[in-house]
């Protein structure tokens, strides 16, 4: 198991799709901020500011990130990188448990 | 919004009921513990070790503690405790945002 130490946890979920998306923000002292959430089995789009780091703890899900025709699979230890300002489509197949960090 | 400032946070979710439930292991400085979690509509039973105190952060439910017939609707705003050693039947009627503390 791993861990953040010495964070800040905000107590309130965020929820997305009916619950369909679900997560906890985590700020550091630097003031970055990661979320820890999970996928229940769905289709989800969601848009990015900066661009954001999603590391697949456990779970199945395919990618579509803007502008890119192909959908790539991504599993439990893998990752996927979308660019600042851009959008991404998820087909997530079983419960997925996520990390997401803010890059910029 | 709330917040647990220098906390150690558990970064893989523990997942219960095929996502139904899913929460995050919160570990404080003294070695307490709490789960900030996420629970679907459905029906849950869980037990206990330790007494537990279940707040109930936003969402709808009924409870039923081992030994006591009548079912307790909480919502938003309230919480039950759940002695040690029993254990408890939910029925979560919409997504519901919680944060569980182990009372001893």
């Amino acid at each position: 198991m791993s861990e953040f130490s010495n964070v800040t946890v905000v107590k309130e979920a965020n929820i997305f799709f009916d619950g369909g998306v679900t997560s906890r923000t985590i700020i550091f002292s630097s003031g970055s901020k990661k979320t820890l959430g999970i996928m229940m089995p769905g289709e989800y789009v969601f848009n990015t500011a900066g661009a954001e780091l999603m590391e697949i703890l456990s779970g199945d899900l395919e990618v579509q990130i803007a502008g890119i025709d192909s959908w790539k699979p991504v599993k439990g230890g893998e990752s996927f990188e979308v660019p600042a300002s851009s959008s991404f489509r998820m087909k997530v197949k079983t419960v997925t448990d996520y990390c997401c960090s803010f890059l910029a």
